[in-house]
């Protein structure tokens, strides 16, 4: 349903009309969305999706990532343009309907107030907040200032909604490291376990219990909390993305124009596994597996993430309790996702130290019925790998530095 | 053990004795401690209990409870001296074992990390968040800066314990609140719940599933996973003491001199439930319930706090995860206390509509194992109704405002 990429058969065909009348339904009720920290790796790609797909887009980004970039001296490997140019040019794609301001919400709440009540969404995407697990566990300061940057954002983005308008639909990008990787508590399921508590023999339904592995995950679980907690006292409507590990870069959108382009981290800190290894593999460096790579992971590709965004927004929430979704494609292993590139691309695979305090393996296995019963169909690693990816490695192989592949802290 | 209050039998006397013989094991390897937030209604009187028992204390505050005294025009009913004053006179009475500084940990990091460098603590306990719910719920300012000021503070603190010196034993003040008031889980055990998941069969020990009912106690909610993590990750020995509601203003070393006085709150923002009816039966104005006064909740009294607390910092946790007790003496309903105090001062009850999103009653039962297995001997209402708490509330008579009584916010 939310496919781009058909073969043109008669069913497909078919596929595309129901598309476009969906489409044009949709172009008859336009949403305004504000997208906060759309600037980023997620966030770009998913404000121009939507703005495309006829919503009405303002962006709100503190640049943060752009800051981090010059702190750790490293830089995506695509040219990425300023804030401001990309959001302009964007513009001239998606006939007016993006906008974009340098704001943070995690600082300025009384000017995100403002902004909230002239633009008057319908929705926030809340994409504000440190994302990468290495970097959280870099030193003291690095943990707290994930923390404070982290849940004041949450809070402040709650807090507010409940101030100017409760029927705000809130969508969050949570992270299956909220869950923890394990089968402790069989098949993980969309954000809630079914229990018997042993004393009274009485069966409930409990948010899931939280095992992150790093503080950036942690964070993630604080914020479950606070989601529970708004929609008990004010009923704002909430959707929380537990997401897996993103893999590829570009999106339809992305393609629009080279000055469009996502960014594209590679190094230990930002990069995510796989785009790490299809750098190194362009490079003829060795694929980098920490431990024995039995680490079983879920995965998702860039344009499965902003078609679900898509999705939840489209299809605000009817449930009554915070609504979880696991946003994800499949599981792989570590090891089973090294040796894929390593056999298509010829590079050995080298096992180094595991930096983080993990399993050295794990089973996993992951529910993702809610965003499937709303349409999602996703790409896999193995039916997409991953021309595009390489392309892009090439084109920014003037600034690939091999330091910076192996630069995670240890925890 | 841990009774100030003993009748003169032989029996008390050979627990006097064994008292004694502990007090001077104790005097053999006093502790350094620092007491955050140790200028408040629960820390002022654990600071001089700690400091008076030999162990040497170093208070940090950052003065916030009087600033919001400034804030809601509002003050104690006792009349507290400075800050710098109080520090000083107790000194002579525990022997120059303590000392103060006004610091913010939750904005202070550094300087924070200097002291706990320079003062090497056994132990630091963490008095420093905003403890009121209605206060927490007063705006969108209030909300925000009470999640922000008191998740700084816990994340701060663990954080430089992990850089400093993971063997610090970080002791907290929880709330009860964590839990919600209800049986839904049956009786309400010590932190830790135990369940059979329902699709696998196995049975698991989870952390108490949170259910808070203000943001006040949310934040203690997200501290539990802050602890959590900090003991997986740099096994920090934590104790989480989930308080009651306490009552009661004096313990014994506060009365060693009229300006060593604690702190007493009336008002609907801070004054906590039994001492705001004992005010209000002085001033004969009638006894507030806050709708049918069903709400069954749990109390301690100042004296078992501050004993508590010492208890748990002289037994470091010997577990392998973080140590939770429930710092609780007895349950009452709301109507039952309002009940006991008209009937003993012959002031009428008055119903008001309850501005807190909560049951109208609830039963609950709650164990306190832990502290009990270490000696704690609660003293309860009937037993001690509360002369002394009388006596404060004539002495502060010309404090009184009616207007103050009636002041919370409604959720």
């Amino acid at each position: 349903m939310y496919s781009d990429d058909v073969d043109v058969t008669a069913e497909s065909l078919l596929e595309i009309e129901r598309n476009v009348s969906e489409r044009q339904e949709l172009l008859r009720k336009p949403m305004r969305v504000i997208v906060i920290g759309g600037d980023g790796f997620c966030g770009w790609p998913t404000a121009l999706h939507l703005a495309n797909s006829g919503h009405k887009v303002l962006i709100l980004d503190n640049l943060s990532r752009r800051k981090i970039d010059d702190e750790l001296e490293t830089r995506s490997l695509t040219q990425i343009t300023s804030f401001t140019e990309r959001v302009e040019l964007a513009n001239t794609y998606v006939e007016g309907r993006m906008d974009g301001a340098v704001l943070d919400v995690s600082q300025e709440k009384d000017r995100f107030r403002e902004v909230v009540n002239s633009f008057w969404p319908d929705a926030i995407i809340h994409f504000g907040q440190q994302r990468s697990a290495p970097y959280s566990m870099l030193s003291e300061n690095h943990r707290c200032n994930t923390v404070n940057q982290n849940v004041s954002s949450t809070s402040n983005i709650l807090s507010v909604i409940a101030t100017v308008n409760p029927e705000i639909h809130l969508i969050h990008l949570g992270t299956m490291g909220v869950y923890g990787y394990s089968k402790a508590f069989g098949k993980i399921p969309e954000g809630y376990l079914d229990i018997t508590v042993n004393e009274t023999c009485e069966q409930q339904e409990i948010l899931y219990p939280a095992n992150p592995g790093s503080i950036y995950h942690m964070t993630k679980c604080l914020d479950q909390l606070l989601f529970q907690f708004y929609y008990k006292n004010w009923g704002i409507p909430i959707t929380d993305l537990h997401q897996g590990i993103v893999w590829g870069i570009s999106t339809k959108e992305t393609l629009f124009d080279m000055k469009l382009v996502n960014r594209f981290d590679y190094d230990g800190i930002y990069g995510t596994v796989l785009n790490r290894f299809l750098v190194q593999a362009v490079h003829g460096y060795p694929l980098t597996v920490y431990g024995t790579g039995g680490q079983r992971r879920a995965f998702i590709h860039i344009s499965d993430t902003v078609k679900c965004v898509r999705m939840a927004l489209e299809n605000p929430p009817e449930e009554n309790r915070v609504r979880i979704f696991n946003q994800v494609a499949e599981t792989q292993t570590v090891l089973d996702l090294a040796m894929l590139v390593s056999d298509k691309y010829g590079v050995p695979v080298q096992q180094v130290p595991n930096p983080r305090k993990e399993a050295e393996s794990n089973d996993l296995e992951v529910s993702n019925e809610g965003l499937k019963s709303l349409g999602f169909d996703p790409v896999l690693i193995k039916d997409k790998l991953m021309k595009e990816v390489l392309d892009l490695a090439k084109a920014g192989e003037d600034f690939f530095r091999k330091d910076r592949v192996l630069n995670s802290p240890k925890w």
